[in-house]
């Protein structure tokens, strides 16, 4: 059984992983056949957002990779623990978690550095020829991990401003709609836009489906 | 086109609402023509845990409403601005937070207490003639509102102890598999044992289609 890491960055669209999401990748895995390894670094979150009031939550602090771990009923490895050889390939989520805990693409935008765990994670997934699938936002790591050397053709949907931030960190963006994908054979990449554009969950689960499908078919 | 409170109690198994039975709930109700309408009361969760771990956070204090608010992407209703008779059913997903914040059936069983903003609305609700659904261990909310006056066919699966609790309550249980649903009608409620028994994520999503379809059904 094909097992995918799947690596998260807390839990809650504004601050985390998109909820939605996740569970629309965890879904697609378990029908299409495959096991899904949750996975998170370690780290204080860039900050709590107060999911009801839209705003900072002054004073709180939380963890990456504890807070992921409600995705996931619990059951998480910390990503330093994953040897990238021993999975399939690696699919990322999205939610502003992506842009503020896996890098800091939400305030440096091109400019942005990503965590050393996930950067040394993807490096190595990537140099052992495992496919890399990311939605929504999170295609910005791939693009800041990857751009300058691979310049993979990527999608964060059709916002011009995020995408010529992608461009601009050396990959090729791509307009997509929200059910579908865009596939970066020769890196063995596969994007979808999920909620950069869904607008309804529905169209979540389609694109999660479809793009999960791609990236078990770009597993050597 | 319908609309349906879906009653949240938290964000994460052991502590909130069980995250992938509420993305299942949500997505049966779009795929059914249903709108969601996210609620949940207000008030300090009864714990805090931390899912890494597996135990309590000391010190840490989080809102019921607040986390509820991460399942439903920031739109949520506090429950006492929700009119049940304005809605075509009320859903309530499982998890721990069912069983400790909308009630405390976790530490008290049968002679459990509901959250006084949740029994109010299920009483009204109830009384406008709205079906009312529940997941996983969710249905022992019902069982304590409701089963001394209206003795509810309900399941929470197959566990004996929590099943002899129900029945204590006045409620009749009945067993049930992980996709399947049990039905009263006369008293217009449907449960579906979800995470009380699936072994998979997809079981559980099978198990809200079926579960969404009947509670619409269920609609005068």
């Amino acid at each position: 059984m094909r097992k995918v890491a799947v690596l998260l960055s807390g839990c809650g669209v504004f601050d985390g992983s998109e909820i939605h999401e996740t569970c629309a990748a965890l879904l697609a895995l378990q029908k299409a056949g495959a096991q899904a390894l949750a996975c998170a670094p370690r780290g204080t979150q860039m900050h709590v957002v107060n999911h009801l009031a839209g705003e900072p939550a002054a004073g709180e602090s939380r963890d990456i990779l504890v807070e992921s771990a409600r995705l996931s009923r619990g059951e998480i490895t910390p990503l330093t623990e994953v040897d990238p050889a021993g999975v399939s390939a690696v699919l990322i989520p999205g939610g502003f978690g992506a842009a503020k805990n896996l890098c800091d693409f939400a305030t440096a935008g091109a400019d942005c550095r990503v965590h050393p765990e996930v950067q040394d994670f993807l490096l190595r997934a990537q140099g052992a020829g495992k496919p890399i699938g990311a939605m929504c936002i999170a295609p910005v790591v791939l693009a800041r991990v990857f751009g300058a050397d691979l310049h993979p053709r990527l999608t964060i949907g059709n916002d011009p401003t995020t995408a010529e931030m992608v461009n601009k960190m050396g990959a090729e963006h791509v307009g997509c709609c929200a059910d579908d994908i865009v596939v970066d054979v020769p890196n063995r990449m596969v994007t979808t836009p999920a909620y950069m554009i869904a607008g309804h969950i529905g169209e979540v689960f389609d694109g999660a489906d479809k793009f999960v499908v791609k990236l078990l078919e770009l597993c050597s």
